[in-house]
């Protein structure tokens, strides 16, 4: 009698019986005339009575295969790799527990099952065809709604944040919701020479009546700390109260996730929410921090939460993991409006395991994201770009050295960040202060807002620093940066005449050293504010700020250069260089290379900076000077120390991550690093068969152990495959729960027929579905580079270490991590999570 | 008496003696005050007498540990992968036979071992810190100098392929060296109307007195045979003079070298020489053949031969990959000006093996060759790119249909011409066709130049074509490809009337017509003629004649919407779209796509292809239609088949080469691809003991294997390690030519201590130096699909199967591809080389 009806087999093909994974073993009680034709059409042998079975079902067909699993020439085809484990019945298996690992084999298995699973459909029906194709375009939709969705979301950061940014400032007469610029658009009187003046925009101190003249400053600096400290108090009280992940830039989180590690909640929906709102208030408040970086986390949340909407993706880590990584080239991409540098940012920095089809959906991705955001045209310009610059003068050969000192101050500057970030990260971590985020919050909000306020340079948000430093001084420019002798300061009387001077008439003004000795004051202050802001409990990104150290100490180079060539146009070394009446240096273009150079000091990033550069000045001129600094600044931020600011955050927080840059420089062996050492008990294994549930649960309640080798038996050690304690623990339950007759004393078999029992004894657990009957193993006299290598290429958890056909003991990701730790003289204890 | 001298260990550090890789294992008799000597200094214990000692000597240091291999708790660090195998006494160990596949892992250790050891040289002097320093900057040296070479081939390529093409139609009085374009800018006479006439240019009609004026033209076209005839002879006898591996495109076999294969003198000087000559002649000889892909072999030559002058890159297989890898992204890169979409040409679609550092790297040398090459300026207008094009009006949202249908022509072109031309490739391989190659170039050859003479658009070469086709009409152009009615055809007359017109102004004139025509034949002939043209003797890339392809059916359709616009501009469709008085179509724009399109079908490129259209380009604007035609080209083209041309070739020739792209869909597990197979012997294998030199030279001779696993005894056969053949027949020809007393009984040891040996037997041979005693593993489970990513990830040779600490047998890399070649129901054979 056949006595299962369930459908487990969804994949089945009644002509191919022995090619279908099987799915469960039953023993059959059939008549010998059912036995008789069973037999008949599928090969069988045996005779009648109680028959052991592989019952293999499809829908309503049901096929029987006898076990052969005995025979030594049988093949097995049930290993777990092979197991749909999205319908398999225990609910729980083959998933992962939060702060874990997870196995990226074993994922990819499950998808190449399911879409294998699919494929084989797709033969049989029409609907399962349709099904088939537009499960493939899934992927391709997905891309489109995340770029759509990141680029939406971008385009309300930019537009909030630069409203709520003039807020401190004043509010606009004719509706508060215009910012300055806008406000002063919708007013007929603005001439383009004084856009940022116009009657309906009133400082705060102008919309209070009766005061004095001499208070309207202190007024206004009033109003500004007040708001500055409102956004802040608002920021960080949200993320505490609603979404305690939404602080910080979240890459460093966002590459420990992409290397396999779960963080449930890092990319979900409040995550999202808040992070968005507090950004915009983190932005506005005035502090020294960006949103290019947050932008990354906030693309990978909307990633994240559209993966819910495709089983293909909302089951699978590893398939997710491909999505995020697309997610993180549209987060840079819709920061900087540079889709291919966004693609390579992925690429290079962020990701781990980045196929080539993930390249071009990124690509498609962070194209849509950055086309959406164009549409929304957050900048009033039509620009896709943040920072849109264009320079008209060639560089010379001889500005490679100044462009040099630029990158060795941007590797010295980015040593030096991570080096007092770090250092500031770790007392706080380390002392009471971590425990006031809020007051601290505060206190760097307060002494920004008050330091920042007096220096026109510092006072502005960063992005328009930047944007003004970038700028190359045209005819019409009126800013300070500008203010060279023929242009009288900031109006524009006798610009005719500039141009008729030529070089003569690049010789400063007085506004320009004004300008210089307040970039100067600004660069000290951005540096050692921004030391203490980067890892305060509201969303910050550094790209902003460093890119802002650079330029000015480029600008403030390139001014230098320009005065040096001014005074000295008669000397033979800029005679060929300078022709005279023409620009011949372009201090534009030094706060560009200047803010390369910070950048790739502090962030380490190399080709990737370079696109994102090329994509914002649209030439292939200036990517040798851009790439000269680059190089220098990562040479001597390595030679000092080889970490980038996103990889001693993940050390600081002790996540699990191996770095795919890294070497393993050392000569050692596996058997240097597997555990057990010499001096600890034995490896706790399970043997395949002999061993009780109870004995089973002790050893799951005595070791904290992830997951257990089985063995033949404990004598002769010899290898049978690997089990997970979570799938262990739930198949237990499970047995005890719903299988008829478990007790303590039933044995645990991981094999398909264990030795004969007596025929009082209980019903024996059968687990060898949840077996994994392909562990990864190496031998102990592996060097552990290769071991480090297969670890990183293939995303493994662990790896059992064996010495001719012995198990002798495991190696996991972590026992990795900590003896690198150890090589390096760092405490091997940092790494908290496995 | 220690009676070994030789300096063996190059990286010995004395105070750590244990973790140096020992070198040999010697019999050491000692005075009992010699051994308390070296007990006390080394912690060694025992008597005196007859000891083993594994002897480890650094220069003239020695040092003595006592072998404890025997002990159960010995730790071994003498893996063979430990050992540097740079100065190993026996020569040819460590290196490979030619058509064979390297080992990655082995060479990547290699390679860190040697960086290890100068690391620990430099911290003991300062000469050895600055060789360390030396070397670490060699890679970037190496990156400069294959830049400046490539990118001065590359400049001397086009300039003498500028001029022999010219050659074939005519002569320049003031110097024959001149081209025809220089010839006329040289002439004072010149307008810039009409370049590209004036009167020192002579055609061959005309510098021959009493030619009647009807024969002008015949003399003409039989000049321009007869020079194309000319040039593809020399070239094919050339290269099947000197250098037959000249021939083709190349990419293909560079692709299979970076996954590991060995050709030997693929990438010699001779290539080279002979590549660089005859490239110039085939392109010259007006076959329909590309400089583009050829351009990647010449790269990678280059690289190749540099690679011989820094010792980190020439004894080491993998690291030379690296540096190829590099190279053909500088190859792209000089082809097409495009520096970024080289690199990721060499990421998508040629490399293998591409970590992030030579991603960094690969970028600097194609930026070197760029700039190089504009240095050189062989178009002579200081452009970068091949195909300079500036576009003025944004495209619309409906014309999305259009560059779809592009894509879809694109992708079935590609189909078709790779179905086609290995169709053709087979006959040529199986028919006495192959056994005539120069005649087949002269044929095709005379074809080509009967067949394109007569039309304007094939008689000029294809990068002439192509940037016609490409180019915007603007009002001075006098091709007839911008005959517009208000435009008299050729001449510029009234050509300001076009502007003032606008939309009315854009009815195509008489001789648009003609150039319709002229396109359509054009275009059946190139697809036709170059089935043909890909695969003959010659230097041939196929970059070319693909975008000509699309290029011309681009422009064609581009023309035919812009008349439907014309013709229907007070419709509502086209109302909204082209706003009178402005152009509102761009065929150029057509073009473009429509070559995207095409080169995609046929290399199935896909971020490179558009991130080199957007190089060319130099906006965002227009990335969006390229992405959709390439798009649809791609799905089109892997709808009918999945290979792209480059595979297929690949395929064809019969290489081991493992697609990275590919996905194994078969549920098969490593126990159906192993070898033996059940009906097959068992599997050869040797034993760690007990086998007599006769014995493994029978084995060795019996077999054609490249390896040997190591087994404990034939009856456990419980695994120990592998050797490689190879190793195995030299170390046993050194033993027999200069170990004293080998004989053919003399005992074979794979351990460090054998068994007892009576005092009377020959001494034995060990070979424990040469055996891996990490080789990789895998269980008879696990599934083939895993295993395949291992091969991929890890560039294996060969994986030994497992099962329960048993080996059972074993998987190499042809094995994979003929269980692949199979499933896929192709002929298993056709895999030639291991």
């Amino acid at each position: 009698m056949v006595t299962h009806t369930r459908n487990w087999c969804s994949a089945f093909n009644p002509s191919k019986c022995t090619h279908t994974a099987v799915r469960s073993e039953h023993t059959v009680n059939t008549h010998p005339e059912q036995w008789a034709a069973i037999s008949s059409t599928r090969g069988a042998t045996g005779g009648s009575g109680h028959f052991k079975f592989l019952l293999v079902s499809h829908e309503s067909v049901l096929c029987f295969v006898p076990v052969g699993g005995c025979k030594a020439d049988w093949r097995p085809s049930n290993s777990p790799k092979l197991i749909d484990l999205m319908d398999y019945p225990v609910p729980g298996i083959g998933t992962y527990e939060d702060f874990n690992t997870i196995d990226w084999v074993r994922e990819k298995s499950k998808d190449r099952d399911r879409h294998r699973e699919i494929t084989n459909k797709s033969k049989h029906s029409t609907v399962a065809l349709l099904f088939s194709i537009s499960d493939a375009f899934s992927g391709w939709l997905l891309m489109l709604l995340i770029g759509l969705m990141s680029g939406a979301l971008a385009g309300g950061i930019d537009i909030a944040a630069h409203w709520m940014t003039d807020l401190k400032e004043g509010v606009c007469l004719n509706g508060f919701w215009f910012n300055h610029e806008h406000c002063c658009w919708a007013s007929n009187e603005t001439t383009f020479q004084e856009r940022d003046k116009c009657p309906q925009w009133k400082t705060w101190a102008e919309l209070m009546v009766g005061v004095s003249e001499g208070s309207v400053n202190v007024l206004n600096h009033f109003m500004y700390v007040s708001w500055a400290l409102l956004f802040a108090f608002l920021a960080v009280i949200l993320v505490r109260a609603f979404a305690p992940y939404a602080c910080g830039s979240g890459i460093p989180e966002i590459k420990t996730i992409l290397s396999g590690f779960i963080i449930r909640g890092y990319l979900g929906k409040w995550t999202l929410i808040i992070k968005t709102i507090t950004l915009v208030l983190a932005v506005s408040s005035g502090l020294s921090l960006g949103k290019e970086g947050p932008l990354v986390h906030v693309a990978c949340c909307c990633a994240n939460i559209l993966c819910h909407f495709f089983t293909k993706y909302r089951r699978n880590e590893a398939k997710r993991r491909e999505v995020l990584s697309a997610a993180s080239a549209v987060g840079v991409s819709v920061a900087f409006g540079a889709p291919i540098g966004g693609v390579l940012f992925s690429l290079e920095e962020v990701s781990y395991y980045f196929p080539l089809k993930t390249l071009w959906r990124s690509f498609f991705a962070a194209l849509v994201a950055a086309f959406t955001l164009r549409s929304i045209n957050p900048f009033g310009n039509s620009r896709l770009v943040l920072f849109y610059v264009e320079f008209h003068t060639p560089w010379h050969l001889l500005e490679l050295i100044p462009f040099v000192l630029l990158g060795i101050f941007g590797g010295l500057w980015g040593a030096f960040f991570i080096h007092a970030n770090i250092a500031w990260c770790r007392l706080r971590k380390n002392t009471r202060l971590g425990h006031y985020p809020v007051i601290e919050v505060l206190v760097v909000t307060l002494l920004t807002a008050l330091l920042a306020f007096p220096i026109e340079y510092t006072r502005m948000s960063s992005s328009e620093l930047i944007s003004e430093l970038f700028n190359d001084c045209g005819l019409l420019d009126s800013s300070k940066l500008c203010d060279y002798s023929g242009n009288s300061g900031g109006t524009s009387g006798s610009v005719n005449a500039t141009a008729a001077n030529g070089l003569g008439a690049r010789l400063a003004g007085p506004g320009l050293y004004t300008a210089m000795w307040q970039l100067a004051l600004a660069l000290v202050f951005k540096m050692l504010i921004t030391v203490a802001t980067f890892g305060i409990k509201v969303p910050s990104g550094l790209f902003i700020p460093s890119i802002a150290v650079g330029a000015i100490a480029g600008r403030l180079l390139g001014v230098g250069m320009e005065q040096l060539a001014v005074h000295n146009h008669d000397r033979k070394i800029f005679r060929g260089w300078c022709s005279p009446g023409a620009d011949c240096i372009t201090p534009g273009l030094y706060a560009m290379v200047g803010a390369a150079a910070c950048l790739g000091g502090v962030t380490r990033m190399t080709v990737s900076l370079v696109v994102i550069m090329f994509e914002l000045t649209g030439g292939l001129e200036y990517i040798v000077p851009l790439m000269a600094a680059t190089m220098t600044s990562k040479w001597v931020a390595d030679a000092l120390s080889r970490e980038s600011i996103y990889e001693a955050h993940i050390r600081l927080n002790g996540y699990p991550f191996l770095e795919a840059k890294e070497e393993f420089p050392h000569k050692t062996l596996a058997t240097d690093v597997m555990r057990p050492r010499q001096s600890d008990p034995p490896l706790s294994v399970l043997t395949q068969s002999g061993m009780s549930v109870e004995e089973v649960e002790r050893l799951i309640a005595d070791t904290t152990y992830s997951g257990f080798p089985v063995v033949i038996s404990q004598q002769s050690q010899r290898l049978v495959g690997f089990v997970l304690r979570r799938d262990l623990v739930i198949s237990l339950e499970n047995a005890r729960r719903h299988q008829e007759g478990v007790v303590s004393v039933s044995a645990v078999l991981f094999t398909e027929c264990g030795p004969p029992a007596s025929p009082s004894a209980p019903p024996a657990v059968k687990l060898h579905n949840i077996l994994d009957l392909s562990p990864f193993t190496v031998t102990v006299h592996t060097p552990m580079e290769i071991v480090v290598d297969i670890f990183r290429k293939l995303g493994l958890r662990q790896c059992l270490v064996i010495q001719n056909g012995r198990l002798l003991g495991i190696i996991t990701k972590k026992d990795i991590l900590k003896h690198m730790a150890q090589m390096a003289n760092r405490d091997p204890e940092s790494i908290l999570f496995n």
